[in-house]
């Protein structure tokens, strides 16, 4: 560091001579090395911007340090959050895994592809259903324009081959194909062992690349760290051509694991450990975005598909301020961490309330690798681009909180309307409000103010918003009551 | 914006090259300006740092952006977070006002002072009692190193003459004597109206210069912008000698004001405008100690006096991701936003989980002022300058949650013990829990899991702990009690 506390005046004289001239010819150097990277970028500017989507499995609302988790540090995500922009109002698709993935993927609310049910939430290993071939996905949509495709991490959207990431658009696919818990072995203990001292061999989960098995069980303490691995790959040797990257860690679902270098590292205990791998993983992509000089030219989009599971005691996660989690339609169970990031395009350090959901991710993307809007038919999302690059309003008026095939809850602008409520994994019956239950969540987000009876009208509106949803949004047969 | 992407390589060089030119023409300036800049420093180096202590009121833990709230724009606070260090573990003294006031300024639990009482929480207009001439208190202390020291805010340890600022170490004051909620006018509306749409005239709080009423009731409206006037006023007055502001803002303590510029500014309704001018104020405070070029050469610490006033509806706060609010021992009552700053002196955007508390400011400033070590009396204090600027560990081995002058609770490092337990204002009797409930904070910040059954030895250590407490912490007959 420069002080000019500790020099004489001459002495500094002399010095800021020497320096002037210094820094001078690092001016000039710097300018002479900006228009060969200026250059390098252009070239890369003629092509499509890069689309990195990564999801993580189960990440409460308040389980990172930028939205105000005590003791879990995740330096990267804050990094990415500082340098790009900060959704405080983002909605999965659904509050558990397999139509919350489902609704990302296809851009349309699950019940339409049929990956919900009333009887079972998600897929498992027994299940013979997956996304239909007749569903357009944003992958096959972003690679119809010349981009090379990867799936990364979970799946969980069908295990057999014609539902597996490569019938559905990527070129390439390494992960587990369900959740990281399914398989478990006989005779494994359960309570607060396998949450929170699990070992991998307690699982049967298989490792895939492409259709194939190559590894079972996972070796899930590495999982993160392999899945990172193949992104950097990926991302490098896709320096000239186009690509989407499509990043889905399967942690931090229960059970925990974690490399050995994260061993203990977090304040938190495990579940922190896991959290900070994922934010290693995190900062890895970025890294070698900025590396490879792309960063300029990829946008990257980070959100989990549900909420924290809070039934796994401290082996699960926090929503922060926010009632519920996981398999909830009250706000902990949808609202999510959410970060878009692309140097130079997204305004660093923005911070926006604007309603956005995961659906919301296949016209923003797809618009991005060029497909028209006429195009795009799918009718649950709307385009992001005037939030994200204009700082502007977000064009999505409403959003249904499906639990299964029913609509639990609505919100429209800053209202929410709860018409069926029930625990997120108890035995108890599905609650019918006959008045709905209404919170204004931009002045109440943790839902603790009824304001349905001071506001009729929104009453009327929201009954007309559920017309709406009841006639337009059709429910077809579940792919996930199909089983051995 | 400089772009090469625009522009041909012989225009980038002319351009280059006169902006060569007058960089290093601006570089020598900026160099010649820093000898002078330098010198100022150098002369203000030579005296002792100021300091500056903000103190809010029902701020919860969940109310800032840096801290997670989704719709409450807090920029100046988050900034000072990002330029200094941000704590996630911070106590205050109690969970009310006096107490934790008293425990602020004094550096010793309440009940040493008989600043807290099993029957009347606070001091109210009617009481007779105060902080006792013989406490200590922070601005004495500070005085006494040739300080010039101002107070400007609320105020709340007694209101007649021999307790008011004047009379315990600082030279003026300016701002109301107690909460801004009392004397209250008969006839005037309860419910959503006071809370939600509060008018001045409904109280007939007074507001103070020195000893003298000079306004009644005080224009709340304006109140926020006039201590912050009175507040830059003072630092510019005092560049050539050491300072020490206590600005403690009287919001957002419910009934909530703010002035016309922030009505219906914040997304997050009344609340969020107050917070939001109360993050301008601090934006002034800091901005002033820039545009002085003191800001290398003063310590600003930031916090509140208890948790968020749950019982206020959406006139309250959040305490995020803590349990319960102000008036409760559970950490909602106790916890919350802490941020140090001292550019040059505290490294940018560190957070520290490390046990801290309002009663370490005492030690940590007094030390600061000159004081040596020796000097100070205070018992319940621990000197912070080793987590401030030097990232390390706290000193503080422990800490009690008192209620009025009872031990509900204790912490031990990660660990905390509730013996006693009671809802923050209902009439429920106090629970007594022959096992104490013990939460791993770190593991467990919303205290959901009790971990006593399988730590015995914590039970042990707890109690031994209790009994220290017990025996080392005297409880004086109180001065809330003193009534007319």
């Amino acid at each position: 560091m420069f002080s000019p506390l500790n020099m004489n005046p001459a002495r500094v004289s002399r010095y800021s001579a020497k320096r002037h001239v210094h820094m001078s010819i690092r001016i000039f150097l710097a300018l002479i090395a900006s228009i060969f990277v200026g250059s390098a970028i252009q070239m890369k500017g003629a092509s499509k911007p890069n689309i990195v989507m990564i999801f993580v499995d189960d990440l409460g609302y308040g389980d990172l340090g930028v939205y105000g988790n005590p003791t879990i540090r995740t330096p990267h995500l804050d990094r990415m959050a500082q340098e790009g922009m900060r959704f405080t109002d983002f909605y999965s698709a659904a509050s558990v895994c397999t139509p919350s993935r489902a609704g990302l993927l296809t851009g349309r609310y699950p019940v339409r592809s049929g990956m919900c049910s009333d009887r079972r939430r998600v897929l498992f290993p027994n299940s013979k259903g997956g996304l239909p071939a007749s569903e357009w996905t944003m992958a096959e949509a972003i690679k119809g324009q010349g981009y090379a495709t990867a799936a990364v991490g979970k799946w969980h959207l069908g295990h057999l081959p014609q539902f597996l990431p490569t019938s559905h658009g990527f070129d390439s696919y390494f992960g587990i194909p369900y959740s990281n818990d399914m398989d478990l072995l006989p005779g494994s203990p359960g309570g607060a062992a396998r949450s929170l001292e699990p070992e991998v061999e307690w699982w049967n989960v298989p490792l895939m690349r492409d259709e194939k098995v190559v590894e079972r069980p996972a070796d899930q303490t590495t999982i993160t760290r392999r899945y990172t691995q193949e992104a950097v790959t990926f991302i490098k040797s896709n320096q000239e051509k186009p690509f989407f990257l499509y990043l889905a860690h399967s942690l931090p679902h229960v059970p925990l694991f974690r490399s050995p270098q994260f061993e203990n590292k977090s304040l938190r205990g495990l579940f922190g450990d896991v959290v900070e791998e994922v934010d290693w993983s995190v900062g890895q992509v970025l890294n070698t975005l900025r590396e490879t000089g792309l960063d300029q030219h990829t946008l990257v989009f980070f959100t989990s598909d549900n909420g924290p599971w809070l039934t796994q005691g401290p082996a699960g996660g926090t929503a922060g301020l926010l009632h519920e989690g996981k398999g909830s339609t009250w706000e902990g169970g949808m609202r999510e961490p959410a970060i878009a990031w692309w140097p130079g395009k997204i305004k660093a350090g923005g911070i926006t309330s604007e309603l956005a959901s995961t659906l919301d991710l296949f016209p923003t993307f797809a618009r991005l690798s060029g497909i028209p809007e006429s195009e795009i038919t799918q009718k649950d999302g709307y385009d992001l681009a005037s939030v994200l690059f204009e700082n502007g309003r977000s064009a999505r008026p409403h959003f249904a909180f499906y639990r299964g095939t029913r609509i639990f809850a609505l919100r429209m602008g800053a209202y929410k309307a709860h018409y069926l409520t029930k625990s997120a994994y108890g035995r108890d019956p599905v609650v019918e409000h006959e008045n709905p239950l209404i919170f204004n969540l931009l002045h109440d987000p943790s839902e603790r103010f009824d304001i349905a009876g001071q506001r009729p009208e929104l009453v009327k509106a929201f009954e007309n918003l559920r017309t709406h949803y009841l006639n337009e949004v059709e429910v077809v047969p579940s792919q996930l009551e199909i089983v051995d």
